[in-house]
């Protein structure tokens, strides 16, 4: 064997499949994500759990604001995006996920410039809600980023899947944008009511059940005790359950 | 600019100083280390967080078997991680950190092999305990794998910061080595009480502070609502706290 070069993984030490991480979209997301990783998965010993490589690029520009742009003066992320993933599978990645769901606008330049499979967040998460209001007529409430709602990138994929999704109006939009930036992006404490209220009002409105579309959504949903709860499919747990499944490992009880 | 070659970071978009992690050792520390390191940085938004590159290298042998290892058939974890510190330094990282107290035994190949400054987990926690016993004369209670007491990785750093350690007997390492492996590494329960009658214990035998000195207990500390109890040190807060300064961000309130 050769040594490895550039910033190669050595493949004698790393337990194929290696999965390779675009984070840091936004930071806290991707540090809930290793841990749902290793919480997820049924092991007994360190050795038993996924090897990654994890790009944490707190720095790459902002997703919405590149989306909403109307007069062309936002940085550009997704030359960023599709570069990190270029760096990670030089690295020698096996698989590539990126847990962000506004970013999936822009993976168009991660499937041109990279080789190695990409796992969804999107795909896998409007599949689970599918099945979860399947047989009901209810559509899905997608909460999200301002720019995944005005990119539809959830419209999109649930339309794809066979179910109908339905987005917040205004106010609720407007509150989900506090939770998402003046909160969890900001380091700020989280309004747990104002959160589970933002949830059942969407359900009193029709909808069969809420996908948390965000990442930052997920911080919320993991922390603050909504785990397990039947009224949200999140869509960090669906990745990491997927991520899991697809490096070949077993899912722990709670996540199966 | 040329094109990055390897697994290189663009370093066009890639907020400098980037800080390598040396991680997976174990994975579960890992992800809490990238997120105590979002909550104590005083940032307003994701640009503002530290850029890092993580190798979540959780298949590394373990360390403590290699210390306690009396027939020589224990896996060498030392060259896989001097492996991985390589990798990150040619990707382009600027500054090193490794998020395990036991696995600074072995550290010595990283110094050896790389020339990007490496913070020690085990220099700025032994100098954090130096400071919280002096002109008390007690000791710093040292609460680590078996492996790490062993090699007197602690005592040593204590010694040379002119603190002296005590060690726990064999019944309070028993418990302290259940909590580590049977619960956290394990991905079981905690016993919250257990690990709190295992402080107070040190303390009534006249330590005047205990050290977490591993990165399991340093869970146990943040996901039980340990953080900023006067009766602990945590590495894995001191080792947060040293890089975010290290990069040139301020830290957030709580934690400055």
């Amino acid at each position: 064997m050769t040594a490895p070069e550039g910033g190669h993984l050595d493949p004698a030490s790393w337990h194929a499949p290696v999965v390779g991480v675009i984070g840091g979209l936004g930071p806290a997301a991707t540090a809930v994500f290793l841990d749902v990783l290793v919480r997820a998965t049924d092991a007994r010993s360190d050795q038993e759990h996924l090897d990654l490589l994890v790009s944490q690029h707190s720095s790459t520009p902002d997703r919405t604001a590149k989306i909403l742009d109307t007069d062309g003066t936002a940085a550009d992320p997704g030359p960023v995006i599709a570069a990190d993933a270029r760096m990670l599978e030089r690295a020698g990645v096996d698989l590539l996920v990126l847990p962000c769901n506004t970013a999936h606008h822009f993976v168009r330049g991660v499937h041109e410039s990279t080789s190695v499979p990409f796992l969804s967040i999107v795909e896998v998460t409007a599949a689970a809600a599918a099945r979860a209001v399947e047989g009901t007529g209810r559509p899905v409430a997608v909460f999200a980023t301002e720019g995944n709602v005005h990119a539809e990138v959830f419209q999109d994929a649930l339309r794809d899947v066979g179910a109908e999704a339905c987005v917040p109006d205004r106010a609720l939009q407007d509150r989900i944008n506090t939770i998402i930036y003046e909160q969890v992006k900001a380091n700020r404490p989280v309004d747990r009511e104002l959160f589970e209220g933002c949830v059942d009002e969407a359900l009193a409105a029709g909808a069969g059940t809420v996908v948390l579309g965000c990442t930052e959504l997920s911080v919320v949903y993991d922390q603050q005790g909504f785990r397990g709860d039947p009224r949200m499919i999140d869509s960090l747990t669906e990745l990491a359950r997927h991520t899991i499944t697809a490096a070949c490992r077993p899912l722990a009880p709670a996540f199966a």
